[in-house]
């Protein structure tokens, strides 16, 4: 296995550090045994959560304003597989990537799938992308792709989204992600209905080209780039979308593609009674899709939201199987710094949603004492969850404090050294 | 027939102004037709367009601050009714009344319709509630009704619906609509899934005991009484439960109750495309349910809202029959002046949506015209179309300025001579 | 002193559970004491810290949709204050009582301080009433108070105001908290400028009639109950209004009267920067003024606002004297069950932010170290405070866990026998 | 005079169009005669009104996702000239075009100049640009400009403001904007106070170069690029730095710079009244800075800005001399038709305010009399003013239907086969 960090230095650190850690486990495991909890069954617990990172977030992202490149940054899948390989070794969260087409794109995908399992990864939903022209492209994606008038743009989106399974299916992927940038800037620009019907149709078209194992999953978007309305635009949208084209179609929250103050968890948890909750886009937004480090602006709704997820997981309903994804522009940070905090915000709401005690929840929901009901969330939401983490991660074979080891690594400043530098430019691109 | 307001002085104020009138329908009727528009046949399609008003909306709404009465303020339904008469004298555009139980109930309900009948007014959709404690009830609602926890509060809901059918028969309606106030101020407070499970079991009650031709409106709201969640939160959750319900349940949209920056017109467009749009409550708002007049924070919206109607009857897809009702809270004018300026603009907004030319607007659309697509729109929205409705009005019977006819009535006034006071107080109670 | 909780119930529990506390501080004690801190200097420092409570919260609230009351519930200042001096002897965080006028009116303002004082209560700012109309009064306040058009209303507003101030002297206060529900609910209502105009003439009238020693605390809201506009609607408007009134007029933070996505804890940096940050009432929100239970929604953002609070401390430009507050509606839980539970939160967020290590806070800001200088918050925010909060309230005299002393008290039944049941009806009245 | 479009073209078409134009002319005159308005006054009052219109908005924008180029779009300042004359050419509305640097950088400003009088074309604000890095700074933007802890970044953004002044001298503009990105992405990135405080040393730098007729416009925004904090987030913020400057600070309101549901127009009257109005950039939003054209989501928003504006002439308090400038990104349409839309529809909410009964309005708010208040708005509001405007545009040498004849001039056709094309990319570079 090809590990771009040096294993003395984890050692070491994870040496240095083992007594701190098993104090406060020690110390926590204490606490949590006199509510009859066994913080080991918690912790082999975590030591099966993971969550992808996409392959576009080991760059610098950037607003429409401007991108700020740092030295060192990927610019090809290949460092961008590298740069997700740190992340998983040190955090041992992340054992998936989620790449996106055409960025992603090689001549040898068997090459490239041998190329990421030696770096310990494997491959998660693949990303289409219909909201961007390329060069050389026969029909321009300017007035939308799958919902467009245009019947070229459409079929040539459909022959994309299509190309991706196939890529996917190299790779050993078993999803397809699809968001579509279609929408409208002005009232009356596209009709909706009509919109929706050609949408609708074309998917339908991928959705025929999609393996038995497969899953399609929708994504929708309140904004942006449209900015009066999208075709796919909130989890209404998505649901009825999902429910023409099949089982096989699910919805994919995106937790910074809502409208203001609506509450997430409770789309959540109608998406899994109604049998469509595909997966998430994990990250944290105050305003829009801010694209922000997940639980940085709100951990709290990050918990809410996997306290909705282990209430699913106990109430199957048929199949509870959500995919998890970061999905964050990485705008002033070390994409590598923000990605291993991330995951680490994530797995915390995990935990501690798995330390609800649900018993004595459900028990005052029957009741209908709201005091107590509240106090069954907010006592596990106020636990400090790190040392569960840590022991999981260093037992797996990570570090304990991963910033610290990162830094120590002058990983990043060594790839400066190795690769081409970004040039300055806006956006996603 | 009895009529509130003297006939004498309709006649002399419309003799009055039939010069004006004249003169202004005749310049906007040559304006229309150098477009091909023939106003006389507009004129005759808004003479066939009604809008129901609430009983409740004839008297003074408040906030949980506090209700400010006004003098001759309405107290029972013999009195709104009166009120309401009013409306539809001047306006010929609200000939229905729409009931709330339990307060407009009455000894007699055939009675009532004959008193309502004599009015010139017939009644639209029955409003039940089960959002208030009444004196004398067995269960409270203080935690929910259709989907409480409690198996007596949700009978007692459900009981309580049935009923209110019952006495729509006898009024001569066929819809209810139903909303609950059912919801969460606390995260855990309820499960999510198991209160929409209650809810759903609770509606179905009601739907089976729906005579064949009625139909059930769900109206979902985002918030407000609960503060954390409320069970039919969004068009999502609504759509979803009027699915489960059958072909007779279908959505209400009320313009306020969604979330800031929420594209209401393509909800609309939604509901409609998937089978299930059932009516409306009109009102306008800025913040929250603010339950403003119509059309007075952003009349633009509401005539983008009668477009994608204009477009769904166009295209009904089975069934274009959508329930149009005034609900709004009257905080600081006289209900009479507000609910004869919102009828008014809400007809204003279906005249712009019929003057829209249809083909040039599908043209652009097909052609990706963005700029045309859109001004087909804002030629329409622009149109000054008063004399339209005022010819309208006036040939049904109505009068010309509706609001200084009022006035000069007196009709307040003398009610304030006949009714007694209405004491201080929060809120609609 | 008179204290309504048995001293012998309070002992009992503190010393069944003294192990457990000795533990988890201990625990907590080591690992703060890895990072440099003195968890007893941290504990001290909690014991400093206090926050007030509104008479009113005692009391079930409600929207203008309903109220449901609790047996027991207290329905005059006297019930009020009992119910506060719970909250008190429990926690000893909440040593001094809002009151609200007229509704806290009494004959005797010396015998009431002296009841307060024999339950070990003090007062905190009062707060004057011009939102709604009481029996008797000579003028009405539905178009307004400090701003209305009706110079009798304004002269009443005052006037009122100075009583209130008056009442505070005799009570032992030295802040006056002005809100008023002055604004608009149509365009072109009123002038936006000769609004403000009035309600600074008025105020200032208020202001010249303030001692010395006392404050005048501003108070801003976005909306309700007027919705389309209100007089003071933001912080700017706040501070512009303090500004020309003068260096005792302060402008107060209510967490829940901002518009969406605002960023709260700038404002509070930003008034206390320009020497007008006065106080706070504490509340929590996820639409509107929706006065939840602190920290109940967003816990992470109450901690922001306390880590605003500890920089102004540490850099106080002239004064630091905020005033705290909770100001909740209590619509379905027990509010002194609500208020020991938010009293906690908010303690809870002032010893996390005095945890922040900002020695590393600012030294990553001046390096740019984005991911570390966030670090520095987030690792204070993850700890879990409760024992250091437990520790302190014991050793003050307050109880281990305050919600179970409470229920096993009975307090709330025992009440419910005394005291006369609360009427249905809406909102705040 | 260098007139792009041909005279011949233009006059033709008016001339087909003058009994029209003179027929709908004559019927509004009537109308607003009956009212005691005399039209000729009102057209020769919006003969005065201009808005400046900027170089950038000549080329198509885009999202952080994609940039969509079409055929013929300007490249350089001088082909932004050329357009921008064109706008004026069939407006009369844009005499004014307000340049941005480093984007418009050329070598010599007095030929800049020169060319641009040729077009009759003058110069309004200039606007800096230290959001963006250009290749060969020193320093980078990446950590902020004018608030930036890099003293470095903090001078060049300085002295490339004053560079700013200096080009505008020659130019012959009075006015510089700043809008600056500045703020952060995580909770502690940098402190609130702190990081206002170098931008208030850095600015006053600034204002210390002005000319003595100059003015400084500040723009304030929410979010984006910065999305948990900007350094100057709101009015509140914008006008207390303004007031730190002094008297030639001035702030300038862009529409979509405001959190969600805010009252946009009690900002402008509160400018107004603090003597701190300095301006506008026009543009519309649904959801974020959408820069969506003019009017085009929310029209009536508008027109109530230009009645708080038409207060504000009559009520000088001192001074009343905003600047009105276009800011949109034209993504989905040419954008030369955006700017003749929404020049038009800027200056249709100008006649409209004109046009409001100001006696009446005053009269009936004195009374409180609600309805009238909002009726006297609402009146002017639904007149079809556009007989005025075009009347006024003729006369000024402009063309009756501005959009028809700038197609039928295959203006754009003809660039496409003149100028270089435009690469694809993202956002606003």
């Amino acid at each position: 296995m090809n590990r771009p960090i040096s294993a003395e230095l984890i050692e070491e650190h994870n040496a240095a550090h083992a007594d701190i850690l098993a104090e406060d486990y020690d110390a926590l495991a204490r606490k949590l045994a006199r509510s009859g909890v066994d913080i080991d069954a918690i912790k082999d617990r975590v030591a099966g959560f993971t969550v992808a990172v996409p392959s576009w977030g080991a760059g610098r992202g950037g607003t429409r304003f401007a991108k700020f490149p740092i030295p060192g940054e990927p610019t090809n899948i290949h460092e961008k597989l590298e740069d997700c390989s740190v992340i998983n070794q040190l955090s041992r969260l992340t054992p998936r990537v989620s790449p996106h087409f055409p960025w992603d794109k090689v001549s040898d995908y068997q090459a490239l799938r041998d190329e990421a399992a030696a770096l310990g990864l494997g491959w998660d939903a693949v990303n289409s992308n219909t909201f961007q022209d390329q060069v050389g492209l026969a029909h321009s994606y300017a007035n939308g792709s799958l919902a467009a008038q245009d019947a070229g743009a459409r079929a040539q989106a459909v022959e994309h989204n299509i190309e991706c399974i196939e890529i996917g299916r190299q790779l050993g992927s078993s999803d397809l992600t699809v968001w579509v940038g279609d929408g409208t800037n002005f009232p009356g620009q596209q009709d909706f209905t009509r919109s929706l019907d050609r949408y609708l149709e074309a998917a339908s078209q991928i959705y025929a080209a999609l393996p038995d194992d497969w899953r399609m999953l929708l994504e929708h978007k309140m904004f942006e780039p449209a900015f009066y309305s999208t075709v796919i635009s909130d989890w209404g949208s998505s649901f009825l979308a999902a429910q023409e084209l099949g089982p096989k179609a699910k919805c994919l929250v995106d937790l910074g593609h809502h409208a203001p103050n609506v509450n997430i968890e409770q789309i959540v948890a109608r998406l899994h009674r109604f049998g469509k909750l595909g997966g998430f886009h994990f990250n944290d937004s105050k305003y829009g899709d801010d694209d922000l480090d997940s639980g940085s602006i709100n951990p709290h709704q990050l918990f809410l939201v996997f306290n909705e997820l282990a209430e699913a997981e106990a109430n199957p309903r048929g199949e509870f199987r959500p995919s998890y994804m970061i999905d964050q522009s990485h705008n002033v940070t070390d994409p590598i710094e923000s990605m291993l905090s991330s995951a680490e915000t994530i797995a915390q709401c995990f935990v501690k949603a798995s330390l609800v005690d649900r018993v004595s929840l459900h028990d005052a929901q029957e009741r209908n004492d709201t005091m107590m009901a509240f106090q069954a969330l907010r006592r596990a939401y106020n636990i400090d969850v790190a040392p569960i983490l840590a022991r999981a991660r260093v037992e797996a074979g990570g570090v304990y404090d991963m910033l610290a080891v990162y830094r120590q690594s002058r990983y990043r400043d060594r790839k400066a050294q190795e690769r081409k530098p970004v040039g300055l430019g806006a956006g996603i691109v």
